[in-house]
């Protein structure tokens, strides 16, 4: 599978925390914890649950650069 | 300073490619490569240049996760 | 510290909404009031609460221009 | 018309910075200059020119809360 | 009206789920469903309801190509 | 592969349009035209061209419901 997004970071879903609508999904990377959220939809339709290998794609425009 | 974006990714900057009013920023982190896309006048009013020191802020909603 | 998004807009908290995961916090600037939305987490880290001086911060590719 | 975005800041065009594919479009409002990217073509179709009024839809989730 | 979206697909609504400030809003098209996640307070202040007419704005970047 | 994308739409891509640094993809789908908006560099690691069989992925959270 090839896709447009061009950062791609590798984890492991660590934790998941359900609302009504959304959820957020916690994934252990090289660079730390990394949030993801999501509907519930999406998250069953992956049937993703903790342990999970999973990757992160971050469009680049998506992102933010900050300089202290 | 305290921001609401829950990801934050400290790295170098490697790279910077500019196009007509868009360029793209390169930084290499623990998680490798990532890139970053702005307008040229933030790349200005960033003063940014390769061996700058940044963080790379991603909202959470703003990622995908995908599962092979 | 400086930042690549292109608008930045100060303003006044004068209200934050819960919900399970994700939350609304409402800011009164110049242009009315603005809202944004982050994660419960990204709330509590920040220490955010009714009275606080933010900035708002929009990348310019993440708003739509319409013309009637 | 009614239309799902949480936020809406009207002003004027006051300047068009054309790209190759991308344009940024600068609008005048209360709340100082917004800048606003978008693709060559939705200009085009928009038949946007300085002067002419318009307004900013951002959706909540696409603004990120700063605190100093 | 005329906006700076690239991309626009109408439908119908077929169900609105709500959450404790988030919303998801189904809509049937030619391409299928497709989801919406909006504020309650939008879709409040939409009066959004089953059988309404539609359009589904989205913008060029917010897009991610994958080919198999 | 499974998605954290709520909606997926299939089709073929007709055009591709290169700037200095982003492109534009167009695909011909169920619902008509959809344009990507890309950073050249994903359009040559996934050696995407004409004719290609894509999915265009796009977050629940990333549209704007519009109602005349």
């Amino acid at each position: 599978m090839k896709h447009g997004a061009r950062n791609q970071i590798t984890g492991t879903v660590t934790e998941i925390k359900k609302g009504g609508v959304m959820c957020q999904v916690k994934v252990d990377t090289k660079a730390g914890n990394i949030s993801s959220v999501m509907t519930l939809e999406s998250l069953d339709s992956m049937g993703l649950k903790k342990g999970d290998q999973v990757s992160v794609l971050i469009k680049a425009v998506n992102t933010i650069l900050v300089k202290e």
